[in-house]
């Protein structure tokens, strides 16, 4: 009996074989090269410190550098004050407050829309947006294939309802209308596309695509995770960098970037975002983002706007790093934005360059290797702050230099 | 052209035409009767405030009522002093930090299990967790029919990805036995089951599911969200309880009840957890939980069992209510927990005795009505603390006796 139970095991009868199965982390854990799930002390920004070492941070999404700003945490503090550390309870029921209206109104109307949602995390907002709005067979998710994991969940979720998803040739308007094109007249299509891809740090193509969405007469919806803060007039993200937010249906996007909390907005019309509130499983069935998360977020939102040379200084942080990486010969892809990867096209190389750089140079990059990404796309992926200082950058620049060098990268 | 258009959208080229003839929400608006999304003012535990009346709250899971505890508010403002308010990426990058490694700790050795792993919402414990080890077409999830929507969404993730989904009738280890047995010997199973449903504050009999379980060699998984801090000795939920924890693969929960924060949590083998956290979308590539949640969850924790006075009067508060309720003839099910049901088995006459109850009585409870349950099912789902007061109490019994007089639902 026992070598029967070990053996139906095996063969396919134990759901937890594979994990049994997985031992790529250990064995890089026990080689001493495993990047991942590090922690750190304390992170202040543009410095941070990682399991006792000081490091320079090119590895944060806190693009303006404001989860510590005293207005930002001072908000925080105060909603703890005020309502507690959380609400305990689902938007739906006992777990709205003031707060939440308060911060989708300003959403709202900092983005020109006529309404605005606040969801618990940036993955939920993809998750229920997609899934209520494809919940049947006549729909149609068409998203770029390098779209965030997350609007894939959703568009997953959607699958399980019967909605089809087709994928279009990478920030390609052409495509999309090929794609469009294909679809049969009796469905309808709900285009998604990142606003800023998170992992080249390129910019969709808006008005292209936007044009194809409009004479298809499909729908689209935006992530602007990486773009709000980043680009746009008042950091306003990509729609609004291209002029074209008012042919954008909807756009979300997360408080875990330049807005220095956690949760995510989504804005657009009234009624869509009713509809999405009253069928979104992971909307309604998730407690509601907990009171220092939206004031913080509110908070971050405000100094935003008072502060625009935090998008300045951004704007002049990643411009700099980006020719001068190009200057050293390194291949860095389409970005335009705060994301820069560094394209090493290779596991081990990209592993003992991370490995390189922080242990020998206390330089925090994150390394994208496989599965995490497709083969040949590994990368550095380095991230900027309107808080670094020139003498932070210049002394990554340096290690860049002498690490590509020793790993062949750059001559 | 625009005749066709129009006749184009209406035959489904829309996918938001289901929002904008989405009315339901609206006209309740318009009659004054809509219950939900009704922002509190504050939330001080046992009262709130909610749009300018002050309330006795029947409504929250805050079960230990930890949301306002000095040291839980202190530990969250603590750590957005040390680490900001977000660390503004993923676990497996620069999101991590120790206070999360921290917990994972405490929380595994609180329940006895090999590892931990903290999630940022208790939502994607469960869409993380499954949509992992249900990852092809040999994987079965079987579930109760009741368990909670995420769970639903996890099934759906793993759906899209080839794997069946197999319901079992309510909490009845016999049919679990059955819909075991009729599994293909190719199959793996994953059988996933809510410790306390959370709209029947039914317990799950574990005993038995888990003995079923065993039997056929299948992998649990268990929802505790509503279970820890409530039952078990020292709070540590359903297989606690029943003595059974050794034979539960997986426990999960949330931060959202009993420990006062936003989050979520799993236990369980080492193996398992690492492979989750390696292959769940939903974790890989969400933002971590931010510093402030991170600590007033572990904060929490700790005042559980420093105070295990708590958890007795929470005991004392919701034996007391289903004595009472059941007393004055409401019909509640099947609770044995801090969740009670009062069940009304009509739309209109839950609404209105909401309604009644906020208006007149300024009691706050929740009404569950059609599509977000089954017809029949509706109820006033009222769920209580360890810092109601007698008197808080006795307030809502003299009204509920009223109301449910008034409306017919006693006699």
């Amino acid at each position: 009996m026992a070598s029967r139970t070990s053996l139906s095991r095996i063969g396919g009868r134990d759901v937890f074989e594979k994990c049994y199965k997985f031992m790529t982390a250990d064995n890089a854990r026990a080689m001493g090269v495993y990047p991942f799930f590090r922690p750190l002390d304390f992170n202040n920004g543009p410095e941070a410190q990682l399991e006792g070492r000081k490091v320079i941070m090119l590895g944060s999404n806190n693009y303006l550098g404001l989860t510590t700003h005293p207005k930002v945490r001072e908000a925080a503090k105060n909603a703890i004050d005020k309502y507690g550390t959380s609400m305990t309870g689902s938007r739906l029921v006992n777990g709205s407050m003031r707060l939440h209206n308060e911060l989708e109104q300003k959403l709202a109307a900092y983005h020109g829309k006529e309404a605005g949602l606040v969801f618990t995390t940036g993955y939920q907002v993809n998750i229920a947006t997609i899934s209520a709005l494809l919940s049947n067979k006549k729909s149609v998710a068409v998203i770029d294939k390098d779209d965030h994991a997350s609007i894939y969940d959703g568009v997953r979720l959607g699958q399980a309802a019967g909605a089809r998803m087709v994928r279009y040739r990478h920030n390609d308007p052409e495509a999309l209308d090929q794609a469009l094109s294909e679809l049969d007249t009796s469905e309808g299509a709900l285009v998604i596309t990142d606003g800023v891809f998170s992992a080249q740090g390129e910019i969709a193509n808006l008005p292209g695509i936007a044009s194809v969405v409009k004479k298809h007469k499909a729908r689209l919806l935006v992530d602007d995770a990486h773009a709000l803060g980043v680009i746009g007039p008042g950091g306003r993200g990509t729609a609004a960098h291209f002029g074209v937010a008012d042919q954008v249906d909807l756009i979300g996007g997360t408080f875990s970037k330049s807005l220095a909390s956690i949760g995510g907005w989504l804005v657009g019309e009234r009624k869509v975002l009713d509809y999405i509130q009253h069928f979104a499983y992971s909307f309604l069935f998730a407690a509601s983002a907990a009171p220092p998360s939206v004031a913080a977020a509110m908070a971050a939102l405000e100094v935003m706007q008072e502060e625009p040379e935090r998008q300045e200084k951004l704007r002049e942080n990643f411009t700099y790093m980006r020719n001068e990486l190009r200057r050293l010969g390194f291949e860095l892809g389409k970005t335009e934005t705060a994301v820069i990867p560094i394209y090493i096209r290779d596991d081990l190389r990209t592993v003992m360059m991370w490995k390189t750089l922080l242990d020998e140079h206390s330089i925090y990059v994150n390394p994208f290797i496989t599965p995490g990404v497709p083969p040949k796309q590994q990368v550095l992926r380095t991230s900027y702050m309107a808080t670094h200082e020139r003498h932070h950058l210049d002394r990554a620049l340096e290690a860049f230099e002498k690490v590509g060098k020793k790993f062949g990268v750059i001559s």
